[in-house]
C-alpha cells in the first residue's frame, strides 16, 4: 500500500480515478484527437463545469496549458503592455516576479510578510505597470490573499489588470472569478489529478487586452492558444487524459460553496488542534493570512524532523516545509480529495502531540 | 466497445495501460513529487531504457517536454546561433520551418516533392546556417527520409548541428541516433501512450552548443531543463503519469531491431495489397521516401469517402489524409501498439479492395 500524502505538492488523487481511467481506455479517449468531434464536446463540457461548480463567470474563458510556471509566461508575453506589479510574500510570488522580470526587466514587486495583511489604502502603484499579480495561495509559507483584498485592489486599480495565482486554493475554496481577469491553478493540488494540467481561466477583457498587443508566432502565445480554443480545440497535442479525468472529477463535485464550508471546517478543526497543542506552533500566526487550503505548522527543527518521521511509520507523509522554512516547518494539504476516514487518521495523528 | 483506430495522431494505446495506471495509482506514482528519489529513479530508469531498448548512446540526455511542437521552439530559441536551414516535403516540417522563422527570420528552407529522395550532392547549405533541420518521418504525406540520407547529409556538413523530428517513427523504427544531435518525438504515436509527453534527446555536442549560446530565463529554456535533468528532476511540474506508462511500455518492448523487423514485415504486407489492388493506390509512389510507420493510401474522393465510412462499420478508423490530401488520402498508422488480431483485422478489411 502506498503512503497516504499530505504533501501540497502533486498530492492525494481522487479514489475513482482508476476506475476513470477504465472508462477513458474503453471508449477510446486516449487514442482520441484532438481536433475531434469527441474532444470538442469533452472542453465543452469541462468549461461549463467550471462554470457550474466553481462559479466561473460565463463569459470567462478556460484554457489549457502544461502547468502554473507556464501560465507566468504566457501572462508576461501575452497580455503586459508595460511592466507588471507583483504582490507576494513567498517563494512561488518570487518564482512568477523573476519570470515576469526576464521579460521585462521594468518588472517590479512589493514584498510582505507573512503575517502582514495587505493594506490597500497604503499601496500605492504608478502608470507604469498595467497589470497587478497576486498570489492568492501561496504553496510555500501557507497563507493567503482573500476576495476582500482583490476586491479593494481591483477597486483601487480598475484600469489596471488583475492576475492571480490560485495554484493550491481553486477548486478547494470558493474565489470570486469576477473580481480579476487572469486567474490559473495547476491540477495536481486541490483538483486531485495527476500533474501534466495547467489551468488558465480569462476575462472578456484578457482576451481583448491580448488582441491589443497582438503577441503571437510562440509556442504558448495567448492569442494562439485563444484561436484554438475558438473551436474548442488546443494549440498542441494536449493531455486528454487528464482533461477526460478533470472533467469526471467536477462532475462529481458539489457546488464551491459546500466545498468551501468542508474546506473551512475541515481547517479550523486542525487549527484547534494546534491552538490546544503544546507542542505545535502556526508557521503563520495572523489568523487573516492563513491559508485555508495549506496548513503551516512550525517548530524546531528537532522536533519537526521526529513529528515527520513518527507520521511515516503510520503510513502518512506530512509535507515538507518549501525552501529556507524546510528544517523549522511542515505543510499539510486540506484538499477535497482527502476522505473521511483519512482525514480523521491525520486528526487522530496530531491530536497526540 | 471504442472504436480501433489507424490514425496516426494520438493512435491506439497499448492494451496494458489499465494495468499499468491501477499499479501506478497503488503505488502512489500519481501523488509522486517530481524533486523525491521516486522521480528521480524513474527519470533515471526511463534514460536508462531508452538507451537499452531504442539504441540511444550512452552520453546522450533525454529530456521531458510538453509536445513536440514546443520542441520546435527550444531548438530554436537555444541551439540555433545564426540560423537554421529547414529540408522537408510536408506539413510538419512547413511548421517547424514557420516556428523558427517567427524567432530567427533568416531561416531558410529547401522544399523537395513527396517522391524526391534528397540528393545530398547537390545540396548547398552556407555558411549562414549552423543547424539543418530534417523532418525524419513526415505524418501528414507518409515519407521518410533514410537513415542513410541523415548519414550523407551529416558527412557533408560535419561542423553544422543536426535535429530530426522523429515524431511518429521513434520507438517503431531503428534510428541511428549517433548520425544526429537532437532528436524528438511524441509518445501518443509509436510509444501507444496517451498524448501529452513530449521527448527531446540531446547529445553532448548539443548540450555544449546550449551552454555556449547561454540563452536562458524563459519557461522551456534548455539550459534549465539541463540543469535539473543534471539531477534527474524536470524544470516543470511534469506528467509524472505519463512517463510511469512510458517506463512500464519501454520495459515490456524487445530491443528496437526486433520491433524494426515487424514494423518493416506488417508495411510490406500493407504495401502488397495496395500493388495488388485495382482500387488502392499509393500516396507516395517512390518505395524509398515512403514512410515505414505511415502509410498514406490515395485515390478519389469518392472513393475514399466510401472506404471510411465502409470501414467505421466494421468498428476501425482509418487516418484521414491531412491538410490538402485530406479528401484525396487516408492514412494508416503502422504502429507497433497494434497487436496481432487487430493487424489481421485491418488487412482483411483492405485486401476486400
Amino acid at each position: 500500500m502506498a503512503i497516504l500524502t499530505f504533501a501540497p505538492g502533486p498530492s492525494k488523487v481522487y479514489d475513482k480515478l482508476p476506475d476513470y481511467f477504465q472508462e477513458a481506455y474503453q471508449q477510446g479517449i486516449l487514442s482520441a484527437n484532438h481536433r475531434s468531434g469527441v474532444f470538442m464536446d469533452l472542453y465543452k463540457d469541462t468549461e461549463r463545469l467550471f462554470k457550474e461548480k466553481l462559479a466561473v463567470p460565463e463569459d470567462y474563458k478556460l484554457l489549457f496549458t502544461s502547468s502554473a510556471t507556464e501560465n507566468w509566461e504566457i501572462i508576461t508575453q501575452s497580455l503586459v503592455l508595460k511592466a507588471s506589479f507583483h504582490i507576494y510574500s513567498g517563494s512561488f510570488g518570487k518564482k512568477w516576479f523573476g519570470f515576469a522580470q526576464n521579460i521585462i526587466p521594468e518588472t517590479a514587486a512589493l514584498v510582505f510578510d507573512k503575517n502582514e495583511s495587505l493594506t490597500v489604502n497604503d499601496l500605492e502603484i504608478g502608470n507604469d505597470f498595467d497589470l497587478i499579480a497576486i498570489t492568492q495561495n501561496e504553496t510555500s509559507n501557507a497563507t493567503q490573499v482573500t476576495n476582500d483584498t482583490i476586491a479593494a485592489i481591483g477597486n483601487k486599480y480598475p484600469d489596471k489588470m488583475l492576475a492571480i495565482d490560485t495554484t493550491s486554493s481553486m477548486a478547494g475554496i470558493f474565489l470570486d472569478f469576477s473580481l480579476a481577469d487572469i486567474w490559473y491553478a495547476s491540477v495536481q493540488k486541490c483538483f486531485g489529478l495527476p500533474a501534466g494540467l495547467g489551468i488558465l481561466i480569462v476575462s472578456p477583457k484578457a482576451i481583448e487586452r491580448a488582441k491589443a498587443k497582438g503577441e503571437k508566432g510562440r509556442y504558448n502565445s495567448l492569442n494562439f492558444m485563444l484561436e484554438n480554443a475558438a473551436n474548442y480545440q488546443t494549440h498542441y497535442t494536449p493531455n486528454v487524459l487528464n482533461i477526460y479525468l478533470l472533467n469526471r472529477v467536477l462532475a462529481d463535485l458539489p457546488n464551491i460553496a459546500k466545498v468551501n464550508a468542508k474546506t473551512e471546517e475541515r481547517m479550523r478543526i486542525l487549527e484547534e488542534i494546534v491552538e490546544q497543542s503544546p507542542a505545535l506552533d502556526f508557521l503563520v500566526s495572523n489568523e487573516a493570512t492563513r491559508s485555508r487550503t495549506v496548513l503551516g505548522v512550525g517548530g524546531e527543527e528537532k522536533f519537526i524532523k521526529q513529528i515527520k518521521a513518527e507520521a511515516e511509520e503510520q503510513g502518512m507523509q506530512m509535507g515538507s516545509g518549501y525552501g529556507p522554512l524546510k528544517p523549522t516547518s511542515f505543510r499539510i494539504a486540506n484538499f477535497p480529495a482527502l476522505n473521511d476516514d483519512e482525514f480523521e487518521q491525520l486528526i487522530a495523528f496530531l491530536k497526540a502531540y
